[in-house]
């Protein structure tokens, strides 16, 4: 079919908003756990504070409130930029947009998970899916969804420990993506980040957080804590992952959110 | 044109990543100020600070890095809530995703601006833009182009001052939207949110921030420190502003972006 007449038809059949650029019709998902009290962080890092500078009637007769917030960079929903676990490689503010932003896909394994909580999702649990869907597109953002954001934000459930300090490290227990199968994505996928539902892409077991330093020597950031990955399609979505811009910062909080289409 | 023929039309001519519900082709620009001690916050908020957790080798052979963060809500690129100014309004946690995004217009009002900066963008100024471009669309995220985000970093230059503390608040000077003008984008054109690329959506001088007051009566978030406004064209794009989660936040951390279509 010629060009031109494609055109003409394209302008007789699509909605306007197509034409003007504007994004495809859909609902948007939002895949973020809030930030408050019960927020979970890491048993060392400084969890998320918010302090009241003014909430109430002004001596001018309005309403106004305003608060302070503190918090590690990494806990919540959150992105975990390439400089977390790898010299010199990239901090969240120079994350390309366009790395953060793509097509969707979602692995679930929480059929996979048995007592011990451990498990490290492998490239056989990738291939299932690929056998069922085609091969993970390039320049995918790859969700993993395990099953532990129904936990949250009871820390025990979610990650084996309420306990704070050094001491509780040993006491974490939740999934995560085992190196091989971070390879596989970074590599033989060219993915361009990853996501869980869990405090760390490397399970919680780990002793020398390979799989970060997989994925960071890669270049492949990873979004911790993500929420609500059950309300999502295994493929066929696009994700829009919009971290705070801290200037050299290791990660931050990041608004994470997809669009389905219609 | 039957919709049976159209849909077999667009199964022939469109792209694939349309037919997917992919996001349209286009480029990504950010309009957004990076989190560091330079950004720029009201004379009374604290500052944003970031302190090193840990930053180098670790006894374990591997590099890492995490910082923690602290901040007032409002400072650099960052949204306020309606409860900001509006009592029992929306917190930033609770506004809907498809209040922060949609399609972007841009009313440039740097050549309005005189020696006294505290110039309050006006009706006129709207309908300026509106008998160039047709009327500001329902549901349009407003952008307003003071030309201010050049002087950024520069309190001096940008807000009138460098000082801090109460006594400082009365030397603020940068141009906002005039109370008749939030009126007008907000009950008579239906806006979804509105945007800026100065401190405070009402000007520097204001003592009652009615403009605050008027739009979040009327449930519109505001914008402000919003940067790189001189790389959109004047309509014909989508803004996507992802807030930090707050729960009960007035305001807080904001990436804004922008897709313009190729």
């Amino acid at each position: 079919m010629g060009q031109g007449r494609c055109i003409l038809f394209l302008f007789a059949c699509l909605p306007a908003s197509l034409l003007a650029g504007a994004l495809p019709e859909g609902r948007w998902v939002d895949l973020s756990h809030d930030f408050a009290e019960d927020t979970i962080y890491w048993p060392t890092a400084d969890k998320f504070a918010k302090s009241t500078v003014f909430a109430g009637e002004t001596d001018k007769g309005y309403y106004y409130s305003a608060y302070n917030l503190a918090a590690a960079e990494h806990g919540g929903t959150h992105v975990d930029a390439p400089v977390h676990f790898a010299r010199n490689k990239l901090s969240v503010d120079k994350i390309p947009l366009e790395q953060l932003i793509g097509q969707g896909v979602v692995i679930r394994v929480a059929d996979r998970i048995g007592k011990d909580r451990n498990y490290k999702i492998s490239v056989a649990d990738i291939q299932r899916w690929e056998e069922k869907h085609g091969t993970v597109p390039e320049n995918s953002i790859v969700l993993l969804d395990t099953g532990s954001a129904r936990f949250w934000p009871d820390p025990v459930k979610y990650m084996g420990t309420a306990e704070r300090g050094e001491a509780a490290v040993e006491k974490l227990n939740f999934p995560g993506l085992g190196p091989d199968a971070a390879l596989y994505l970074a590599e033989k996928r060219g993915i361009k980040a990853v996501g869980l539902d869990t405090p760390s892409i490397d399970f919680g077991g780990s002793q020398l957080f390979k799989t970060h330093r997989i994925l960071f020597e890669h270049n492949v950031p990873a979004l911790e804590n993500v929420a609500n990955l059950g309300a999502l399609p295994d493929k066929g979505f696009t994700v829009i992952a919009l971290p705070m811009k801290i200037r050299g910062g290791s990660g931050g909080p990041t608004r994470v959110v997809a669009l389905v289409p219609d």
